[in-house]
């Protein structure tokens, strides 16, 4: 396969950030075309999500404490640390005890690790130094927020999740006081990881887009939209099991019908995105290994060949552990009256990344044909949708190129123009996975017709300029 | 006037952010509407600024803290800053002498404002307590990334332009290396303001897009739209001057070309937006009043009758400093090959706010026609496309109506289902700026026609369902 981090780079889709500082670790930066990807992604992930019927909500990333003292994140959203005293480099001990040991760590205490490493003699891996002792790491960025006495503690927060549960009540009102009612987040979260890598994958600041489905406990064994994912197959790994391929209503057996459809949805969405289907699998949690919020959490995970496997979204029965602790906390009343009852409504949440199913996409459809090295973005997905060019820089054909270029961004078109050695013209534009390639040549000054170049098969057909919207808008549908 | 807050906070625009926990000032939270209106002045912006030729480039919020060395954002981004001794609370020092005193405090060095601030006998506005020493308080939210020994001071960013300028050498290979070249950033930004207020006008964590325009200092008089604007008429306010009306050929002596075009070409993207063309005022820095890194800052104001003046772009000429001030602290060469010289480029920024728009955007467009209360966003601007009714929630309609919507939002059209009093419907569209409504009535049921009712006039006409679609699509042109 081709190096694809080495495309990224060279073609402007991501970098690692802060490059001219020697970088920091947990931080990339979107060039042109991956920004535009991203707004791709982020456009097709928020239009399936209000298909569902979510509304949209925006909260700040930057919050006071308050909000993570009731969620739990102050006290739980921990890793157990481990500094080599001589060089300073950390570790997460549970990683590091498994990597030299092969032992299983799920659930071992503080202590339990410090004394399994000290059996284990385990030396600092980058310079042979002695470790010092495990400590508990809390992963949220700290900062203060107001000037002078009054200044108060802030936090980055580490999901959306919280940011969209405490308006609540605002959101209930805004769904007219029904439920089951849904509302996505789109944005960044940031999380102070020990040892971030694997590029885009595991980023210290990165982007999400979490739906919140509130709901009352008996709900969850009925959606509306069951029926209509029941008998697609799923490849699943229930906990405790193997891997096998199970019909969605043989799913929905262990776990609930929302989950289960959740599921489903989640990977129809991916699919149509052009996340190749063949390598996402849906893994529930083991019990040891839940969030403590979550009382039966599924992932679904791509198998990246780069990378290994890729949680994608992440699909939570939250209960309603969270917004009972901001009742608790901040003594606002979240019961809200609905069918003669006063209730707290339940919690399923459906926690898209945005990062990471970007780069299975860009793994997904990355194909080499002979030397030829292209990106099979479905067309609406893909960065640029067109590219204009001359086939030759003379004769008046690049004076057309440009008439025809601007013509199709006043209809709208998201188009580049470029001008050189044709051949290499396509090869860039391939690159970048532009689905369409638009030639002027000099049968198009004798009869006004342009040529349409396919990237996926580099098949051509020839139209008239003025039926090229029209055309276009058929190999967009 | 309508009241524009307490119709945001209802109809689900925004609200202040955190109101469980008591709030904290600077923050505010966009609901379901506000969140699509933001998502349409970022595309329109977007748009505008793609179609002037800038790449996008998207780069983390959380950043170390070299940077910010490097452009002088550690030393001069702060504020005069004085506490009351007795209840805490902080003011800015010069804020306050003005208020006080009436006192001109531009260009005041910290030990006059001290001296002034004392000799005016000024007591906290708040409780009368004696206040403190004035001192220099730097603006930026500062945090620490990584754990234990390793780990390294961070900050947020307070605005995208160091950001963008960091990986200056990838952009410029992505630009094929020619000047001039244009890139943009959209994203958040933050400033521990000492005392935020006007809702959404000045906050601590707000969005920005902010154009940076690479170029040599002697194509900043030779902008090639420049013709197409020479002869529109601004409304402007030259340092040291008053206001007046004045053609952009004549403004461009006042600064540079390129800057004279921005202006004009900002004042056009506003208006285009729905902004009232009639309230915008492009005032000149003066002197003693630039950023640190400017040598020449203009600012299109919006006057406003809820906040007055609201500064929405600022376009400043940062010449070289910026990029050199990077290659000192970095070490890293950012003279480029240019018809054969190696030069540093300079810099024009465009700097947009994304909030602030908004804001402007719904009270220029916030109308009262008798009892009825609406915005009058473009049809492209408005949060929802269209709204689909039943006249009456009987005899079939509702049915109709679904199967309407359904298809409508097939075709790709925004549109929102509802029922009721078909009055309060109306409303209710009107409250959210919903440009559209579609009503299925009984005649609807003989012979397949709908009303489409226009928001501004209310007027309605008839239309097949079959031809929906296409008229449509020309009510949105």
């Amino acid at each position: 396969m081709p190096d694809l981090l080495e495309i990224a780079r060279r073609r402007g889709f991501f970098w690692p950030a802060f490059e001219i500082y020697q970088g920091c670790s947990g931080f990339w930066e979107y060039g042109p075309v991956g920004a535009l990807l991203k707004l791709r992604v982020e456009d097709f992930l928020r239009k399936a999500l209000m298909d569902e019927g979510c509304m949209l909500f925006e909260g700040p990333v930057l919050t006071p404490q308050d909000p993570w003292v009731a969620s739990g994140h102050m006290e739980f959203f921990t890793d157990f640390t481990i500094e080599c005293q001589k060089c300073g480099e950390a570790y997460r001990a549970d990683h590091l005890l498994e990597e030299k040991t092969g032992e299983k760590t799920e659930g071992m205490s503080l202590g339990e690790l410090q004394k399994a490493i000290e059996r284990a003699g385990i030396k600092c891996p980058k310079c042979g130094g002695k470790l010092g002792s495990v400590y508990d790491y809390n992963l949220m960025f700290r900062t203060e927020i107001g000037p002078g006495k009054r200044k108060v503690a802030g936090v980055l927060r580490p999901e959306t999740a919280q940011v969209t549960y405490m308006p609540f009540k605002r959101l209930w009102e805004l769904a007219r006081k029904t439920l089951p009612f849904g509302v996505v987040q789109f944005g960044k979260s940031f999380r102070n990881e020990i040892s971030p890598r694997k590029a885009i994958i595991r980023l210290r600041e990165f982007s999400q887009a979490e739906a919140q489905f509130f709901l009352l406990p008996e709900m969850k064994n009925r959606h509306p939209g069951f029926k209509e994912v029941a008998e697609r197959k799923i490849r699943c790994k229930p906990k405790g099991k193997g891997e096998k391929e199970i019909e969605v209503r043989g799913l929905k057996k262990l776990t609930s019908e929302w989950i289960a459809y959740w599921i489903a949805k989640c990977i129809e969405i991916f699919e149509r995105m052009g996340i190749d289907r063949g390598r996402l699998v849906a893994r529930q949690h083991e019990d040891g290994e839940r969030a403590f919020y979550s009382s039966d959490t599924w992932d679904i995970e791509f198998i990246s060949e780069i990378f290994g496997r890729i949680e994608l979204v992440g699909i939570s029965d939250r209960g309603d552990y969270d917004l009972k602790r901001h009742m608790e906390l901040s003594g606002h009343d979240f019961r809200v009256d609905f069918q003669g009852k006063k209730v707290v409504p339940h919690v399923i949440e459906v926690a898209f990344g945005i990062d990471r199913p970007l780069f299975c996409l860009m793994e997904s459809c990355l194909k080499q044909d002979g030397k030829r090295v292209f990106f099979s973005f479905p067309p609406n997905l893909a960065p640029y949708q067109l590219a204009v060019f001359p086939l030759v820089s003379r004769d008046g054909l690049p004076e057309r190129a440009r008439e025809v270029w601007m013509e199709l961004k006043k209809q709208g078109w998201l188009a580049v123009y470029d001008e050189g050695f044709i051949g290499r013209l396509y090869y860039r534009q391939d690159e970048i996975g532009t689905p369409f390639c638009i030639t002027i040549d000099h049968q198009t000054l004798k009869d006004d017709t342009v040529t349409i170049r396919n990237r996926d098969d580099q098949s051509q057909i020839r139209v008239k300029v003025s039926g090229l919207d029209e055309k276009l808008r058929s190999l967009f549908k």
